[in-house]
């Protein structure tokens, strides 16, 4: 029998990582740790430098995670890419607790944002503790010190291709835009809209802009380009705020 | 010279503390307690365990906070308030740390989400530093194991008051509702609605309830009547999902 904890480890900042979450590391019988090829490096390291700190020499197996069809439809695409990394996740489980156990996985942020540990234990009928963990909406805040919500009022939180496809959010001043690697903020209409971006938010590389979108974005869009081109990846996120 | 840091540190759990927050903790001139009365003891001691845990002997200062007038506009009520909050801080710290130097507030949640500190630290001109928390939005999530959003899907986080006055946001299938003394999702048209619920999060005394809303919004109002009476003060959340 395998048991799950899903362990949120913030945004890159080793410390993000909460002494609950330090707590179930510890008391894991297996940390399993996907490898998603050479352009995470950087994510697979901080992973594993938390590791030597909090359970020196416990056990560990890595796990080559397929890829994604980039061609299809993209939610058909995503849940087949699902199936395979479950059948992943079981593999290495099998080989590594042959008698079951409890396996723990480090995620990224927060198992319940934009991640899909949950969906991928389900495939398995693994029962999944959560162990919750901040995530980058919580970091970009506490970067630029803002409120993410302004008084009494709500916030959406979209994904770029969203905000691409369907515009600004109906009925709503404040959106945090995530998984946003075409800088879908560039076409909005940029009167009146502030920005708060963020990238490798809480790590050493840390980069932030603000300002009236239409002199922040193209800041951002340069900013951006060379992160990624220096770095080999970029993860970032933003806030937009109508003016009141 | 004061600097402030706000240090998010969950809902409940002495160990959602993350370690970034127990180092902010240690590293403080100060700690300010605010105590806002009787039905909130139990959050206070929380807070007390954490120093005695964290930085047993190190300086604490208590303020009485002023009282919200219940009359008049809201939001200018909450304004005046706020204006009150920081003069009361302000006297508390001048007197505590006449010299200057670092104050930490331990904030219920994150800094960012649907929580006054930073408006109130803007009116005094103290830099402030934010130290993310696990918000009340990842606790009801972890507490159920569900993700917050649908794959590739936005989510609303609204109050109570929102979702009363405005009914359900366009556009967005997923609602996480915080603040709600009543019962909102009560008065939703609720076919085809699930809800998750929790109060307490992550505390000995958490409540969990799930279900679709018309069989579960009966259960969850008696519940709710139930834990107030009994501890007096009850804090809550939840998520409102349409079926795909």
């Amino acid at each position: 029998m395998i048991r799950l904890v899903l362990i949120g480890i913030g945004t890159g900042h080793p410390d993000h990582l909460t002494l609950q979450g330090v707590r179930a590391l510890q008391q894991a019988d297996l940390v399993l740790i996907p490898l998603k090829g050479a352009e995470k490096e950087d994510l697979a390291h901080l992973r594993l430098a938390m590791l030597d700190r909090h359970r020196p020499g416990g056990a560990v197996a890595t796990v080559d995670l397929p890829r994604r069809a980039a061609d299809g439809d993209y939610l058909e695409a995503v849940d087949r890419w699902h199936d395979a990394i479950a059948s992943a996740w079981s593999s290495a489980v099998s080989k590594a607790l042959p008698q079951g156990g409890t396996v723990a996985l480090l995620v990224w942020g927060d198992p319940s944002l934009y991640d899909s540990s949950l969906r991928i234990a389900a495939r398995l009928d693994w029962p999944a503790q959560v162990i919750p963990g901040i995530t980058a909406v919580q970091a970009l805040c506490a970067a630029h010190a803002i409120p993410l919500n302004a008084l009494g009022a709500p916030v959406q939180i979209t994904t770029g291709r969203r905000l691409r496809d369907h515009g600004w959010p109906e009925g709503c001043d404040r959106v945090i835009v995530m998984l946003d690697g075409a800088c879908a903020f560039a076409d909005l209409q940029p009167e009146g809209v502030r920005i708060w971006w963020g990238a490798y938010l809480a790590m050493p590389e840390q980069l932030l802009e603000a300002g009236p979108l239409a002199e922040a974005a193209p800041r951002i869009i340069a900013a951006r380009a060379a992160a990624r081109a220096a770095h080999g990846w970029i993860m970032d996120c933003y806030l937009l705020a109508k003016d009141a």
